[in-house]
């Protein structure tokens, strides 16, 4: 059911101490004339205007002439303006932001309106964070071109692996267009996002009318509505479009009649949206059609497609999550950690140059630890994109707090050793490694029509942060935590250092609580939430631990094992291939261990998997413990509802830490050193 | 979807060879005048004509005067008639058959136009089988009085635990009155049935108004159909009716408004049914509304509703199933399988005169091998009957052959030992044992609206077997089996021996391939179909192996136990009580067993799992082979729809046997002896 009803999670400007803040000095907002008639120019004063409003009671008028002093200037950026301007070049999108302070003018200079938007967004920010403007000199401008949103919203008004609530972008088919999209829209140019796709990746029927005229015309609001807010709209599609819409026999694309739709398609979408995106094709993947079918390559899929849009300046961005999801378990040759890598390596420069290949950060699929993807050091002429997932599908599905700024960092700053030694994923899809520039991040978005947006309030830090990162991957989770924490809460210390506190470690308590040691799929088949060890043991999904009484793991080295660690550049598949150089906390990816195994710190594997489920459920109640502090401090309403998903959490981890150690217990027959409660 | 194709199972009349038989000499039917006005003596003339249009192409008249000879006479019993009628008492139900060869005249003879339908039905067999009716002398009555079919179909037309096709009672929500339905009530009394309850003992809104204005005057249909079958009609209820139509603000059975609003409606009921059956309730089971709510008893809340409906000669079949299903699986000292004794032996003589208890035939549910629940040999001053499961919910869902007959007959014979050292289930539910008359079996069907009613071809042997049991629990498997062949299949020898070679077995190849030794519960928790022998083991079904590296099973014993095998009488307690002199076929449901256990025949535990696991296999693998040989002589369709079953029952069996056989294998680190190969 869709929810009108919506908060404004960071967006949430509320009034400020004026002493400490030269801020509300200013009277008026004046934008340099090229910038006067756009659309995104009149979003970046809206937000000005409210913000100051918020903070200082104050209404900004937007003057019409160019005022003395005391405004904030909208300026078309020169390098002979300033010395700010002449030091520093913003690109499309960057943006210098610099006080002037004889006349008390605020600047924010950019090249295009998109840039003085997400300058307005940080200037906001830096007044909530405390930022003396009297001496600010902000230089900004984002690593990545392209920071996407993927939304896996279906037409009913369902999300798959959604938890907070349905779609507020469709229900019962129909297509929604409110207050709330609006509001989506802020939020989402808030935190620097250019690019959304609205619709699931697994195209159902209804959604395949997405790119025809029954859909196409409420398509061109959105897209409008976005442009205004420096995004583009994306749609997922359905390789077989031609095909469930009767047109052709097949998909195959070679055949000319299936070339010839999509040609007709694609110039049919760009005379209603001209500023449209571009396609994102989960093809060849859990049931979906692709080219694999007709005996075609991943690249001629994705090609047929990206020259049906190339001239309108269209992206096709194809997913590699591509595996053989009918795997017989008894089947110990097939590992679906190779099938990336298997999948989409020797295609390496088959690719169009409008074509991004969109890889799953590791091999898997979003566990809470896996190593990261051996593709991204793999394929140095092809345009790749990071896919995240903000839902935390398998990371507590926004009832357990899972925060992931921690993990993406850990994933960007990984070293692929991809050319002469270098070659960080963060380098790699901001184009600085292989020197493309069509390329960036997708993130599967937390959303959903819940009033707070995420489900869990949390869980939002999540949605902030990824677009933080996508824009700035220096930026520390702590500082992005901050700035969130003060954004959405408010200026009291005493509730930012307390969800700081509670937050900062949550990634690895749901780890020690959960999986141990990068072995994965621990947990319920069709829920993903909760555990059941042997859920995925005996099924098709590739998955497996194959625990016996000695020990647990499958063995992915290159000696003995699938031979998935030599996916890796040197010296990582040195470092994969032997348990001694593995990194502790993959060893159960890489490795099969017994249960008795010494690990570097000296506990045996077996009281390794004790103790941290046991540590786990111990910092969740730590996790409560500091959130009671904010009684009466936090509003009630928040208060409640935060309440209410840490006690499920604690529930959950405890059936975790119970469940887990007592499966591994009934089969090693080993008892705790410590002599814990095991049943 | 309803479907309104059907076959005629063993009702089929095929041509019958005349040199065998001397029964197509006859030219008419005459019926005594107290029969003549009757619709089930109608019925009965219908059955004999059909049969001998069928069987020899000739029209039976029914003759309004008396004829000479050569004719089938349906007679009121008298005593004083023939020998035959003095030598025995037919009872409400039951008739004799014999021949006058001076007259050429096949008598049957009844008490009531009841007992002439079951005779007809039985002579109608008897010429199928080849009986030669020049020297026939048949005396019958059935052994149980309430002879019951229970369906769990929900008016929205799917059936619980339903394997061959939605209902053929509803269709949403609407009800369903068709040829059909005829067909099946002929079906039904042709098994000697006299008593449906035709919705699902889990009552739903919708069926809530069953028992009101809304769906009366069709139910009523029923009943007159039913009725004119020797049939009476049954309504399973929600004991919470008052509540859910807005009526009281409880169902507190001793809450007079209550009390007040079910005289109301039984007396409505009655108005409008006259001969209606009467209630069967599950209640306080699985969510179920129930007087342990109110903390009332299960006897207030069955004599309750059974005050309202003895005037008029009504039936309370009050559900025994009554379990903690929230049972939490750390907890140990809980056993589901003392709960149906837990909950009512202290109650024995509690109960209405009009109430029934029904039991299910084990502790559990169904599973493919159970002991016999206690509670029959400790309720001797209640009315109890036998529920069985004629669907095969745990045995092979209809896909797989598990012909049930041979498992209902080790249940009816075991020995409670309740009065002096006797009291076999069979006497207790046929009133021997305790003297009562209220009492008899009730069986969950296998049938929807599938063409040939049971899904398998195969599985109809289990609806025709459960009939004939009730009837005559002296019946062997063999027979009940070949007489189904031969009223299904005609009167072919090969086919004959075929599928009794097929099916004489498949309970214990069923029982080889999937739980060993009575452990149960090593299957898909949601479907019920296919291994997954960690499904229930974390849940809160209460249904738990404990295996571990060790060894596996519950013990049950007093001594050390859950003291579940305290609940039978001497020497039955003692019996279960020790391993040693437990039963081979129930060790695990009775012990905790260590994989190197010594079983009986000299192998271990595990060796005793992975053996009959393999042999499951190969079992069905030459059921395959047999069943072959009818290619060309059954007819294709149903050649080939039951070879499709046959195909999946062979990936079902493999699946289970490499999953079971794995499981086992990795938890005990115990190789198989014979090097076969396991996963």
């Amino acid at each position: 059911m869709y929810n009108k009803e919506f908060e404004k999670c960071w967006l949430d400007y509320q009034k400020i101490d004026a002493k400490r803040h030269i801020d509300d000095k200013f009277i008026s907002i004046y934008s340099d004339n090229a910038f006067r008639d756009e659309k995104i120019t009149d979003n970046a004063v809206f937000e000005l205007q409210t913000a100051w409003k918020s903070f200082f009671g104050k209404e900004l008028c937007l003057a019409t002439d160019k005022p003395e002093k005391k405004y904030i200037y909208l300026k078309i950026f020169s390098a002979d303006d300033s010395d700010y301007e002449a030091s520093y070049d913003p690109g499309d999108e960057g943006y210098i932001i610099y006080f002037e302070p004889e006349t008390e003018i605020l600047v924010i200079s950019a090249k295009t309106p998109s840039g003085i938007l997400y300058g307005t967004f940080d200037l906001i920010r830096n007044i909530i964070m405390g930022t003396d403007l009297s001496d600010m000199k902000i230089c900004s401008k984002p690593e990545m071109n392209i920071r996407m949103i993927d939304h896996w919203d279906n037409m009913k008004g369902d999300i798959e692996r959604g938890y907070s609530g349905d779609s507020f972008f469709y229900e019962d088919n129909k297509i929604i267009f409110d207050d709330r999209t609006r509001m989506y829209a802020r939020m989402m140019a808030s935190i620097g996002i250019n690019a959304i796709t609205i619709n699931n990746v697994n195209v159902h029927y209804e959604e395949t009318f997405l790119i025809t005229d029954k859909h196409l015309p409420i398509m061109k609001k959105y897209s409008d509505l976005f442009n205004s807010y420096g995004i583009k709209l994306y749609l997922s599609i359905n390789f077989a479009s031609p095909v469930t819409l009767g047109v052709t026999e097949d998909c195959d694309p070679l055949n000319s009649d299936v070339i010839a739709w999509w040609k007709k398609t694609s110039k049919h979408i760009y005379e209603v949206i001209p500023n449209f995106g571009g396609f994102l094709v989960k093809a060849d993947s859990e049931g979906r059609p692709g080219p694999h079918t007709y005996g075609r390559t991943q690249a001629d899929g994705a090609n047929m497609l990206a020259r049906t849009i190339k001239d309108y300046g269209g992206i096709v961005v194809w997913r590699c999550f591509v595996y053989n999801c009918r795997q017989d378990w008894r089947d110990r040759k097939t590992d679906r950690a190779r099938a990336a890598y298997d999948n989409f390596a020797d295609l390496d420069g088959a690719f169009d140059d409008n074509v991004i290949l969109q890889i799953k950060n590791g091999p898997v699929d979003f566990q809470v630890r896996e190593p990261v993807s051996p593709l991204f050091g793999a394929m140095k002429k092809t345009n790749l994109m990071l896919e995240a997932q903000i839902a935390q599908e398998y990371t507590g599905q926004q009832i357990d707090i899972c925060y992931l700024v921690p993990m993406w960092k850990e994933i960007l700053d990984f070293n692929t050793y991809a050319v002469d030694g270098d070659g960080k994923v963060k380098d790699i899809i901001s184009g600085k490694t292989y020197g493309n520039s069509c390329c960036g991040m997708a993130g599967v978005t937390n959303t959903g029509c819940d009033a707070n947006w995420t489900g869990h309030d949390f869980a939002a830090a999540n949605l902030f942060g990824y677009g933080m990162l996508c824009w700035d991957t220096s930026l520390s989770a702590e500082h992005i935590a901050k700035m969130w924490i003060r954004c959405t809460f408010g200026f009291n210390e005493k509730i930012n250092d307390v969800i700081w506190n509670i937050i900062k470690d949550s990634w690895h308590t749901y780890e020690k609580y959960t999986s141990p040691l990068g072995i994965g799929w621990l947990l319920e088949p069709l829920t993903h939430y909760g555990p059941n060890v042997n859920g995925f043991e005996y099924s098709v999904w590739g998955t497996y631990h194959r625990a016996d009484c000695k020990g647990m793991g499958v063995e992915r080295n290159v000696e003995s094992g699938t031979g998935f660690a030599g996916q890796y550049n040197k010296p990582l598949c040195d470092m994969y291939e032997h348990i001694e150089t593995t990194p502790t906390e993959l060893l159960l990816f890489f490795h099969r261990l017994e249960y008795d195994h010494i690990l570097p710190d000296g506990r045996t594997l077996i009281q390794y998997i004790y103790d941290t489920h046991f540590e786990g459920v111990i910092e969740v109640e730590e996790m409560i413990e500091q959130f009671r502090q904010l009684k009466g401090v936090l509003d009630d309403k928040r208060y409640d509802r935060i309440t209410e998903r840490l006690n499920r959490q604690y529930k959950n981890a405890i059936e975790w830490r119970d469940l887990v150690n007592t499966f591994f217990y009934r089969m090693s027959g080993i008892n705790d050193e410590k002599g814990r409660t095991i049943y």
